[in-house]
């Protein structure tokens, strides 16, 4: 049995598009990365956090990773094992990528690993959920299921919790560009209207359909045409600067799509090659440049493994 | 150039549970046959309809079937052409099991057919909207797409017309029990309401997106899970005599799924073997008698063909 472990999760986008709240996928790039040491002394604690420029909890009751390491070990039956954790960011927070997701996943996947894996990524998605409550006031499992799966996840149901692994083409890149402007997750949550047309509702299912069908026939033409939300984007949308010339700029620049990561302010666009996804993260940079806003760009094809062992 | 030929065209299940006015696929019985005669005198007659207890007009301008063809020939450049028609209505008018969609399809098929197929079955498809749109006053594709492709058809939109053939696994039966009542689809689609919560939406968009995974997948119990319907269904149920205790009748009996076919009266269950389908669908039938209701019952498979050409 290991004494210690260094893991990386990776970022995810959730909320894709027509698949709000019920589809997500991984990327490479960003993600975060977890130490966990075993210790004589019982409990929880979180060591060191780095570049989160002193915004999350050390308090381990308060910490998504170790609240989520809590309850796995209870689970588990060992509530009283030593655990030194150290959170290390490397990606930013509050940027609709799953930055919570990200270090939940890798403090989950490192603590399974250091007791020789009883659980299998999927059976760790509860005790990530756990944590996301912490961190946004609801359960979802739309970032952390894919960050443990990798690829791209369909949560078709929370009671009971019913999570399938999707297929998704070869050769299909994601280029994201974070806008440094804040939209609270629960603030973009309570902009969405309650009630909506069924007509629209239709229409919105059958491009979910179109996007799962897409993504299993690895037709990425009809990814692209499907990858349409006429309900929650034209909300959301109001709080990230610029998105319809954005999108514009990446759908002329030959992106397969172009939509809202997560609840924003993140935007991603999906390209059939890493350059077109470079050049169009630039293109879109630049722009925000020109407007005053400083940005993070990430260019990744979409991620199949979940967490990985570093060192 | 042949002068004759009869066609076949199946009977179609849309409005599939969580994929109302998206989602149809079709079944090798019922259906209806079309026999087409090249004629010297110009234009199109309805010469004979049998089966139909006098309810369809004879009129060709009036006719679904003559109407679809008259489109497709002017389309084709052959305004002209002599053509006598034939229609044997082999399945119930009012059924919710696409009689006008099986009429249109099996002209359509004829036409093109007695043409040398200058079209794909896909492309008569908007011919065949024509046939709908007289038949019920707005021209869906959810029945004449999977009529005309045979399996499982997703229409993705409407504008651009996107449809999309899906697969299915072998080994699914479908059980169908017509109860011999009136339910019109203009009354059945105004009961729908207009709005509906967007978590509601979420719930059906979760499903259908299972649904089609499970298709993918061949995974039959995913494709059980998934087909569940919050939205249309409690609605479209009232107008079904004993919905829910057919409902009962079918899941206690081992079917994979249950529910209503197009806009109802008929309703339909999947099931894993044929034998299963036989016992449901006559478990079904003698609690129709035993509250003074006939019915028609059918056991299928999926179809996969679509129309097929008789003799």
């Amino acid at each position: 049995m290991k004494d210690s472990i260094k893991v990386f999760a990776p970022a995810t986008v959730a909320n894709v598009v027509c698949g709000y709240d019920v589809l997500g996928f991984a990327v490479n790039a960003p993600g975060d990365e977890v130490v966990m040491h075993r210790v004589e002394k019982s409990g929880i604690t979180i060591k060191k956090i780095t570049g989160d420029d002193g915004r999350l909890p050390l308090d381990a009751a308060k910490n998504t990773v170790s609240a989520s390491v809590k309850h796995y070990l209870n689970h588990i039956g060992q509530p009283d094992l030593g655990i030194e954790i150290e959170l290390h960011k490397k990606m930013p927070i509050g940027s609709g990528l799953g930055s919570s997701s990200a270090s939940t996943v890798a403090g989950l996947f490192a603590i399974n690993n250091l007791l020789d894996n009883p659980l299998t990524p999927m059976e760790l998605v509860p005790f990530a959920m756990k944590g996301e409550e912490l961190a946004c006031g609801y359960g979802h499992a739309d970032n952390v299921a894919p960050a443990l799966l990798g690829g791209f996840v369909l949560i078709r149901s929370y009671e009971p919790l019913d999570i399938i692994r999707l297929p998704h083409p070869e050769g299909l890149y994601c280029a994201i560009v974070f806008p440094e402007v804040d939209v609270p997750t629960r603030d973009a949550r309570q902009m969405i209207r309650q009630k909506v047309f069924l007509k629209d509702a239709v229409t919105q299912w059958g491009n979910i359909a179109g996007l799962v069908s897409g993504l299993f026939l690895k037709d990425i033409d009809l990814i692209g045409r499907s990858m349409k939300d006429i309900l929650v984007e034209p909300v959301r949308s109001i709080l990230i600067p610029d998105f319809y010339k954005m999108r514009e700029m990446a759908m002329e620049s030959g992106a397969v799509s172009f939509g809202i990561s997560g609840s924003g302010p993140s935007v991603f666009a999906f390209t059939k090659t890493e350059a077109n996804a470079s050049f169009i993260t630039q293109k879109i940079a630049s722009h925000l440049t020109s407007l005053g806003i400083s940005s993070k760009t990430y260019v990744s094809p979409i991620n199949n493994n979940g967490p990985v062992i570093l060192d």
